[in-house]
C-alpha cells in the first residue's frame, strides 16, 4: 500500500477496518447461533465456528478466545436487542396499562425462548443480563407510575414493588408449554396490579 | 457388655443407638446454624461444629464429611420444616382465599430469610428444594381449585398455572427489605388471583 495514501486517509481507512471486524463479529454470531440451534449450545466447536462462517480458525481465535466467549457475546446482543424491541412497543400509542400488557406479553414470550433456557446454564447471570434487567425493570417501574396516575392501576403499593412483582411472576413462563399459557400468565400478573376490589 | 443382654433386647439397644445417633446429628445442625447465623456459611470449619457440639472431630467425620454436607443436611431440615408449617397453616380453618392468603404470607416471610439467601450460593438447587417446592406448588394448587369451586378465585385459569405463578411472584420477596412490602407483595398476588375486573 502507498503510505502517502494511508496517511491522508486514516479516518476512512480505519472506519473500513471496524466496519469489517464489526462484520466479522457479526458473522461468527450468528453462525454460532445456527449451530447452537441445530446441535445444542454444549456440542459446539470453534472449528465448526470457523468453517461455518467462511474465516481460518486463526482468524476466529483472534476475535473470541472460545466457544464461551462467543455464546456469552452472542447471548448480549440477544439481550440488547429484545431490550430494544421492548422500548420501541412501550413507546407506541395508548394508554399506559395497554402498553404496559404488551411490553409484558412480549417479554414473558422472550423469556421462554428455547435458546434462553439452553443457554441460562452456561451464560449464568452475567453481568449485562443483570444490566439489562435493572432498565427493564425501570421503564416497567416508569409505565407502572404513569398507570397508576392515570387511575388505571393500583397507588397502594409503590411502583418500583410492583415492576418486580411483574418480572419475577413473569418468570413462570419458562416452565409453560403454549403461547396461550403465557398469555393467561401475563393476563394474571396484570390483573394483580389493578386496584384490590 | 453382657452378651446375654445384647441378645434379649436386641431392638430396645438398637432403638437407644438410633435415638443417639439422631441426637448427635440433630446437635451438630444446631450448631452449624448458630455458627453460620455468627460468621456467615463460608467461614465455619469442622474443628469449630465439632468444639460447638462438644463433640470429637473424629466423631464429627463419622457422621458428615465436610461442612458443605452439614449444610446441606442443615437446609433440608429447615426446609422440611418450612413445609410442615406451611401444611398446619393451610389446614386451618377458614375460606379457601384466606387459608391461601395466610400460606402465601408465611411462604413469602420464610423465602426471605437472610440464612436462605446466603445458603443458595452454597446450597444451589438440590433435589430436596426441588421435592418441596413441588410440594408445595401441589397444595396451593388444590388451594387454589378450591377458592375457584368456591367462586372466591378466578376459574379462566388452570390452578396448576396459577400455582406457579405465586411461586414465582413471590420470589420477588428476596429483594424486598420489610416485612410490610413483603405483605403488600403478598396482596398484589392474591389480587392476580382474582377474577378480572
Amino acid at each position: 500500500m502507498d503510505m502517502m495514501y494511508f496517511c491522508l486517509v486514516p479516518k476512512l481507512w480505519n472506519d473500513t477496518i471496524d466496519a469489517h471486524r464489526h462484520a466479522v463479529r457479526e458473522a461468527v454470531l450468528d453462525a454460532t447461533a445456527a449451530l447452537v440451534s441445530e446441535h445444542g449450545p454444549t456440542s459446539v466447536t470453534m472449528s465448526q465456528i470457523a468453517q461455518e462462517t467462511g474465516i481460518g480458525r486463526a482468524t476466529l481465535y483472534k476475535y473470541f478466545p472460545d466457544v464461551e466467549a462467543i455464546l456469552a457475546a452472542w447471548h448480549e446482543r440477544q439481550v440488547r436487542e429484545h431490550l430494544r424491541q421492548l422500548e420501541l412497543i412501550r413507546d407506541q400509542a395508548g394508554s399506559a396499562e395497554r402498553r404496559l400488557e404488551a411490553v409484558l406479553e412480549s417479554y414473558a414470550l422472550m423469556s421462554r425462548g428455547h435458546e434462553a433456557t439452553a443457554l441460562a446454564t452456561l451464560v449464568h447471570r452475567s453481568e449485562h443480563v443483570t444490566d439489562a434487567r435493572h432498565q427493564l425493570a425501570g421503564f416497567l417501574q416508569t409505565l407502572i407510575a404513569e398507570g397508576a396516575a392515570a387511575g388505571e392501576l393500583r397507588d397502594d403499593v409503590p411502583p418500583q414493588e410492583l415492576a418486580a412483582y411483574c418480572l419475577h411472576a413473569l418468570a413462570a413462563a419458562d416452565s409453560l408449554r403454549s403461547k396461550a399459557a403465557t398469555r393467561r400468565l401475563v393476563k394474571v400478573v396484570l390483573t394483580g396490579l389493578h386496584p384490590p376490589t
